[in-house]
């Protein structure tokens, strides 16, 4: 498990990597974040820190990702996340911003299907798959190596500070041209309230509420995408 | 150790974190960016996949990273750092650019002094220590937690994509507004060969060479900078 969590107004954040038995690992994220000089832990440091910190009741071998998936499983879990990468099934990404536009993201990840051991995705890379600044909070999913190469969290904030772009436009061009067709999807919201959620996938699970009542569910393009 | 490497040109890139017993690291990272299908390999992976693939000789003990420095060892070394964070004297970083523009950045350090066991800095952690596109080639050094929280490479590179400044403009703002005095350094070369290797630390030891014969070394601040 792989997790990242991050404070927009602040800058503050956490991340932690190859956890293999605490259930909530952005919980940790956010220990690494409020308890240690730290932005980042992995592997048995990471493990370490969890059990010293993590109550007994948030550990448990739910599945043992250091274990190669079987052959009959694999095509399953293939099917399922259409062979494009890291886990869509998986992977929770989570947005935020209050009322006075301070903006936090969260990502947790069972990482890439048959992955070799030791390999380190997006989700805890801070610009990659997890970032908040004052402008915005950006949760990406997808295959991972896309991800990290294309800093893709960060480019949708930077475009916004850079370029004078909204959120929208951002989002949309590094989705559709800082990656590859097939390979990755965001959810972010900005200061002002503007929710974008676009992927370039065959669909992503995703969900969207406001204060004011509006709630939206998808999991396939829609025309608005 | 800790290590990455960046191809502006291609965007492929290679990163480990966690190695404890193997002499060039970067080679290792270099290695993961050819040899697998990842970007990013930890801790027991990253040893077991350079076990894999380094020859024997690349193998020594030199300093057991997860040992804790003794008191009057750490009050040396950080004499030795001005204790302002990652390891002023271990940290290495190169950027070049060859004649046809294409641009390419390394970083590799043993990162901070008497860190927590499983803490990750920023030289593997792409558009944080390292970055490379076709703008530029950056690498980063300093306390590696403001360097990762202000994606120092990336927005350097991003300052001249999305902003249009020049290399020195972008550098100079990344280094001067976007992390806390004392923290951070870097050396980055653009595609038509400008230089700039600004730090607010006291120090950065760096140096540079170009094709025509100019070479230039230093450790304390000149007027340039």
């Amino acid at each position: 498990m792989e997790a990242c969590i991050m404070d927009g107004k602040t800058m503050r954040c956490g991340a932690v990597s190859g956890l293999t038995t605490v259930v909530n690992a952005v919980s940790v994220a956010r220990l690494v974040m409020d308890k240690t000089p730290h932005i980042y832990l992995g592997f048995q440091g990471a493990e370490a820190f969890a059990r010293e910190h993590v109550s007994p009741s948030n550990f448990a071998l739910l599945i043992d990702y250091t274990q190669p998936i079987k052959q009959d499983e694999k095509s399953e879990v293939l099917a399922a996340t259409g062979g494009s990468g890291d886990s869509q099934i998986g992977t929770v990404g989570c947005v935020a911003v209050d009322r006075d536009g301070n903006l936090a993201t969260a990502t947790s990840t069972g990482g890439l299907v048959n992955k070799m051991v030791g390999r380190i995705g997006d989700t805890p890379v801070i610009g990659a798959g997890t970032y908040a600044n004052s402008y915005c909070a950006v949760s990406a999913t997808g295959r991972g190596e896309a991800v990290i190469r294309a800093t893709v969290a960060r480019d949708v904030a930077a475009l916004m500070e850079y370029k004078g772009l909204s959120l929208q436009e951002a989002a949309a061009y590094v989705v559709g041209e800082r990656v590859p067709q097939g390979t990755a999807g965001l959810v972010a919201v900005s200061a002002s309230g503007e929710v974008t959620m676009p992927f370039n996938t065959t669909g992503m699970f995703r969900a969207c509420a406001t204060e004011d009542g509006y709630t939206e569910i998808g999991i396939w393009p829609t025309e608005q995408e």
